[in-house]
């Protein structure tokens, strides 16, 4: 009998050091294609000009940081940049992700990669704007992944193409 | 002695249950206080254009983002990107560091704030440039947090203050 009650003592001190030194595992390559994948789908819904696909994918909380301009901080405010963006004549966007690293917890990632964007300026002429980008994003407690900072930083002096 | 090992079972059972449930925590707090120590010491030496206390802040495989140039990729680049700028007649740099988040498992964590660059331009006149910036942190084997990513993006138009 004291047997029978030793290897349950053992048993249980095997799981217990088991558990504690082998936390759930994140599936980091899963999180990263589902990043991947919101990612490509951003991308149509922006080169489509459809407002209302494309904002979901920054959080309510969300910040643009945009080349010349003061950060467009929460839901409201990138509504209003991104729906004047759409409207500008000769508007096109258009952007390639390189980089995507989630941290080990799986609640956090960023990517990176670049950016070009396109419009009409003042003299009906086309401008186009070349960028290094970087996004962090966050999941959510609905497991969707969403861009919290969105920065672009001008991968070429003004005027330069 | 059966009632003993009983007893030591029941201990080992509550220990593999409440490990299994508890995974060890990340004191975020802690990392956050960790991070914001290390981006003080990283803006005291770059005050001081001191490079060999600039640098480690970068990690080795490091990438700067900054306006109106290529990416600056890994510690040599790094290297010769600083030491250019500290070299730059009338160069001074200070930045200010807002938000600071941190991911659960404690491994990564991104900063936001704002940066200001000033040097002599090519007619002797000094030119200041503002940028809203993101740094993206990584922590390290030895337990320091570096900077993996490193962004800047202009916070007014060319030629605006």
């Amino acid at each position: 009998m004291t047997k029978y009650w030793l290897f349950i003592a053992i048993g249980f001190a095997t799981l217990a050091v088991s558990g504690c030194s082998r936390p759930q595992k994140v599936d980091l390559a899963a999180e990263e294609s589902a990043i991947r994948r919101a990612d490509a789908e951003w991308l149509a819904a922006a080169t489509a000009h459809d407002l209302e696909r494309t904002l979901p994918f920054w959080s309510d909380d969300a910040t643009i940081l945009a080349p010349g301009m003061p950060a467009v901080v929460g839901k409201d405010a990138i509504r209003k940049y991104v729906a004047g963006a759409f409207a500008t004549p000769g508007f096109s966007i258009t952007w390639k992700t390189d980089r995507v690293e989630v941290s080990q917890s799986g609640d956090m990632a960023y990517s990176s990669g670049s950016d070009r964007m396109s419009y009409n300026g003042p003299d009906g002429k086309p401008v186009t704007e070349a960028s290094n980008s970087v996004d962090v994003w966050k999941k959510q407690p609905d497991g969707s992944w969403k861009c919290v900072l969105d920065v672009m930083s001008p991968s070429a002096p003004p005027g330069g193409k």
